[in-house]
């Protein structure tokens, strides 16, 4: 295989900043030097010089090619893979689904058969669980011993994937038990659905209402109870996608009570916000995903949240729709618009945004982006870092390069962007999987199936 | 109506300490005055020289003839009232239940049919809502308008009384806009039905494990929750039967937020624990109650509530069953076990006790066994104060008096005593009832009937 | 003893609102009962039909003739407890000064020798200790058996009033085996002198700099301090003239320990800001007085801390200043200006105004006006309410009455009023002292020297 | 300079755990690489397998022959570098004094000649304000530009090193200006001098008294002071040897609210309790040092804020007094035994031992001890980690060796161990200084001058 020096950057961990050149060879990081100090022989050479050099962005909320509310997510593993190669991202855990009455192994399979062959770069799966059951039960031990160590649970959408609180409780046992992580879509389904039963026989029927109808105190909530319903099954607690400050709050507290318990927020929660929702016509409806867009009051908490490490991870949950023919849907009933926003690709120049902005540090950056979800979800070292004996998933990164965001250049399989227009200091030039250049000098040189399947250890944040 | 004046007595009321005498004419209190300066010609003269006289108690939390678990509660509410009257309590609320399927309207006429004729002192009602829906919201203002402005929702009890969060949300909607009150039972019973299961399933079959399977953690969540949902619904709430220090931390919380949320908690949660509940052979039973009892070091969280006013009101949740023919039902399996527990004759006599263990203050104890559940019902000042213009609910209350607590002595149609044996210092000697005679020198001379059915009005502590 | 009898007011207490009759024998309350129940004979009857009959205001913080920078407070005992009675308050607690190096005795003589004779209501003092040291602490015991029962340290005025951490603390000691109350003046006086000074050197010299320099954090830093020095010394502790939000949330916190930590804010906190201090040209200097007055945002937590009981007493700190010839003092140099504010006649109607406006119900405003300042320095309930053998001390107060603030017409000795213009709700229409009538229909109808000196017992809410 | 390799060994970082060969050269690390993948020549080749790679620790916090109580610590800056070399410590911190009256520059000079020439490892010094003034804080801007960065004050020891709280205010402001850190010993000396007065003249002159004047409350109270000063003048505050739960929770509350306050804590706090000032005879003034050690109920709060991140930093307060000769000065008077105890030696081995019981991950212990002081001093990534371009302070660390802590084998020179007898397991083996061996396989293979003066940067969290 190939052998490649990275010479000359600025190597960024979320633990350090030295400036180093990094030898790669059979797809792994082989060593790494100061600067010149080491006459390496490489078939490749790249140089960083002014660049960083960081690890690629481990994405671990995707869904691709995902089945919801009558239509499916836009971006197929080949095309979402790409776009998330473009954007600096190297590895993404993608959801895999098991329907109501099915076993887990029928979704996983259905999913691998998807994902196989397709994709860029290196993924794995957690499972969404939307029937606990005996069966189901015994199913995850299975899973968790072969790299699926990580079952997403839904206190929203009653009727489809919801669990009540005691099936809950019963996944929290298993998974206290067999090493697994609880993910929890934390929203109060059923109180969610009054409310939004009563807007709608009150003729509020546009986009703007999805944000009104899913109360922050309703994630809260839910937030609240799914840490208490861990608690007594003594189990760990992974909440996606955080977006009220109410929520954070409870997570806070709840690490502060010294209970292991994370939250993973997502860059639309960062940058977008009720104004967006609240866009004339249908325009809304872009940014219509559950849990909803806050009030831009809300924005600090999280900023906050990430600083404070009381929100450990930024994932994108991209879950395209496209505008037309699918976000279309819900015309006249913001209920039946389709959940979910595009992002996969955009989320390590937004974090870097920040850096720049002055919400984050540079480490923190690759921290929350990298490092953090790669140890949350076992991959680490082996993903979200730069060190000896890592897979070569490198980045290099024009910290001064200018860019505009925009659905006509970006890559994702879909019709618009959410952040149209906006202008980014800092962009991805080169990206290497496990050493293979996927993106050279903002061309892409990668290739369909790549990308490899990567079964993942348990969590490595519990002792 | 006889002219009564009641003379020489520390008047204690939950704001003042004074030596007045007491004139009652026409069932009220027509004035106060202090000792001996007024020459009142009346036909019954009361010595109450070295006596407390406090308002009559108000327990705001009584079930007689309650239907549960397959029987019924032992009080009729000719037993239940006299035994009221006997431990100085002189009105009690107690609960009409609505029937699945049926109509408040219903339950409630089925109420008074047990009650009308046959109580020795005042009743009032508030209503268990088994059914939410859109006949029952609306019943729900016509039963505010006549005098029943309480309506009680379960979070634990599934498939029976149990409500889910979006009828509760409903309930609070329309209570928030009728102004009536929502008291919740706030257990988890959906994930304590599965802790009982498992348990069961384990062989833990004794009545000590009714204690471990219904969590305080689950208690705190559910109270929580209730606490979001009253907030979303822009409604107050009042939980009863606080019982784990985890929930009185809730509600703490909340009324910092300066949230209209209120607490009630129980004489059988201050004095009694899970000791009780392990007491060898079937004798735990006796102590089956849910919320249930909690390990002793909760007391003092309980304790401090109601001195900080983060609990307002202790009532008693009596719900007799007796030991032998009743509670036997759960003999092999404690979910089997009605649960209840006998108390309104000793709730005035133990709380006194805690004002002589140094817990309360006396203006404390009538504040949150007379005053404040008055205020809390909407029956003040009529009722739980003495105050010119108030109903001569009056007990002449022996501070220096011992007694022990015994079923073989106790006027409770039950077969046990709760407290059995239990020295304490206080006793009730003479009670008046709207200026009648209810127990005289500690002789009954009260009747069936003399008790009548008292309309409230809204919740007073609601600006 | 003329007998009086007020009729057909409702009587509004800390506890009860009720319709009665008040009879007034001997300077005491005799008896109440329900309005025209009773054929009392009286040679004065004061019809109170549509208006209130309130206790007269206990004002617990009132500096009358009081030596400071270089001047006196301008209302001698004659002229200030005349406008008090103006203003619905019988009772003033005033503060006696020891010198530094002279004897407690020594200053409370002169004060006596101030007062006596002079006063038109009701009097008692508080003791301030300039100089801690054994011979002052012994002096402590003997001051409060003869019912100067509470003493005032200052963490300000460094060279004047100051005491050090170590004579707090002995003071501290020294009440809490007494039984004696420490009232605190709590801001970090040293730190403060340091930006004073810094203020001074960059030509800060306005008054609105006195609000800056004295920082809410040099408020709540002391606070605490204070709070942590009682608890060391096992004492209680009332903090004086609270205004900043930052206090009130330390006294939450160790109120929510369970300390017996109390707070007083006064009516300028509640109705006046920083946008007062910032009045052009010297203006500003009528509002000048510390603690400072605070921005407009601190005020919505003064109201939640007196709503939630975090605050329990509102009083004046009156303490007036002439802006001609004293005020002026500080021209040029903010430092110079003499700290305090007129107010004394203002109280009742302004928290009656806080009544109208939703802000405090009526029982709270007698709560925080009358009976609780009474209990907290140990003049209850001769003070503080209307009970059978209370002091007939009553205010029949008329509450749709409208009145408009002015010097012009207010009876303070002082030439400006700090509410100036301000229109209210509410007037005090007649006035009893111990059942003389001191104001008569809106006409002065006292005597000089009918107030008499009153011993007080210890703070009422210590066990 | 010679080339060494370190082959085979777990390398540790506060980051990352890696099994990797590390290339020395020129005093520092030039390659990381994965285990035998580079053929590297080396003159010098360390095996490590099996063994730990860690960083050398750096102790932010030692006093060597620093003068107190009218002697001086017993180790000078020969036997105390050696000593810190045995315990795998490649830096320390002391702290230069001010003479009150001096100037800085005169304490730092004179420190400067204490070490100059006679350490065995790298060293820089904080400077001790004793006498705030004009003059001072000038000459603070200068050491800022000349490396020492960091200035401590004392809220302890008045008469000494105490600062008053416009001294406080005022250094903080320079340090806001300039980039300095504020180190704060936060006791409430006044207070505390009163209590160490009253034990006295009780009697009490035992060491186990030192221990009870030194009350917890009083350290919170003063780091909150310290908290709020620091607040004020916008500047960030270290608080070193946190002892106390109550302090600890100070340090939360400011870090919750997002403000620059970290806090440090030592061994002793972590491994001692009051139970050892408490031992028979004299024993107890071996652990006689300020703050003092707690009830052992506190080990559980300062390893909770070691793992939440609330505490940052474990130092040694290295200041050992031998027990003959100088602990005995205050036989008979507590008050008059020198404060402070020796650790230099021990802080690595320790902490390490925290790991094998579970309080600490490995990366955790390296953090604390090696990364974090490097940081917050700006000494990183030159010291406290294992990175191209550091320098080659390294330590092998054989996890798995057995020791028991002794002063018959320890090197510090001092007569006793605080750690008498205690077993640990891990032990250092080899440590490179620079990239030369003065520790060579348990072999003392420095020499007295190689450590050199180290200049820092400020502290490398803020912004």
């Amino acid at each position: 295989m190939t052998r490649t020096v990275v010479r000359g950057g600025l190597v960024v961990t979320a633990a350090e900043e030295v400036h180093a050149d990094v030898l790669v060879e059979n797809g792994r990081v082989e060593a790494l030097a100061t600067p010149g100090s080491q006459q390496w022989a490489a078939e490749r050479v790249i140089d960083a010089t002014g660049k960083y050099v960081v690890p690629g962005g481990v994405d671990a909320h995707t869904h691709m090619e995902f089945p919801f509310g009558g239509t499916a997510s836009c971006d197929t593993f080949e095309t979402g893979t790409k776009a998330a190669a473009w954007g600096g991202t190297t590895t993404i855990i993608d959801f895999a689904v098991q329907s109501k009455g099915a076993a887990l192994r029928e979704g996983l399979d259905a999913w691998h058969a998807k994902a196989d062959g397709r994709c860029a770069i290196d993924y794995a799966f957690h499972m969404i669980v939307s029937d606990v059951n005996e069966s189901t039960l015994k199913e995850m031990d299975g899973l968790v011993g072969e790299g699926v160590t990580s079952f997403k649970l839904f206190m929203a959408y009653p009727g489809v994937f919801y669990s009540d609180d005691g099936q809950i409780l019963r996944a929290m046992q298993r998974a206290g038990d067999n090493g697994g992580l609880i993910m929890m879509h934390a929203e109060n389904g059923i109180a969610i659905d009054v409310l939004v039963q009563q807007a709608l026989e009150r003729g509020q029927a546009d986009p703007r209402y999805h944000g009104e109808v899913r109360k922050a105190l309703l994630e809260a909530e839910a937030t609240h109870r799914a840490i208490k319903l861990a608690q007594v099954a003594g189990a760990p607690l992974y909440v996606v996608h955080v977006s009220a400050r109410e929520a954070v709050a409870e997570l806070t507290r709840a690490r502060n009570e010294g209970l292991p318990v994370f939250g993973e927020t997502c860059p639309q929660y960062l940058f977008l916000s009720t104004d967006n929702l609240a866009e004339p016509g249908f325009e809304g409806a872009k940014y219509v995903c559950s849990t909803p867009l806050r009030p831009k009051e809300h924005q600090a908490a999280l900023w906050h949240g990430l600083r404070s490490n009381d929100l450990q991870v930024v994932s994108t949950d991209h879950c395209p729709f496209c505008f037309s023919g699918q976000k279309d849907l819900g015309r006249g009933d913001f209920s039946k618009i389709p959940n979910g926003m595009p992002g996969v690709e955009n989320r390590m120049d937004l974090l870097h945004q920040a850096v720049v902005d002055g919400h984050l540090t540079r480490r923190r950056w690759i921290e929350i982006a990298c490092a953090t979800p790669a140890r949350m979800f076992g991959l680490y070292p082996k993903k979200g870092t730069i060190a000896p004996g890592s897979d070569a998933d490198l980045v290099v990164y024009d910290p001064h390069a200018e860019q505009t965001v925009s659905a006509a250049t970006h890559h994702m399989n879909v019709d618009y962007s959410a952040y149209e227009g906006r202008r980014l200091t800092g962009r991805v030039e080169t990206v290497l999987s496990r050493g293979e250049p996927v993106i050279t000098a903002r061309e892409f040189t990668g290739r369909d199936g790549h990308g490899a399947y990567t079964p993942r250890g348990t969590c490595q944040y519990l002792n």
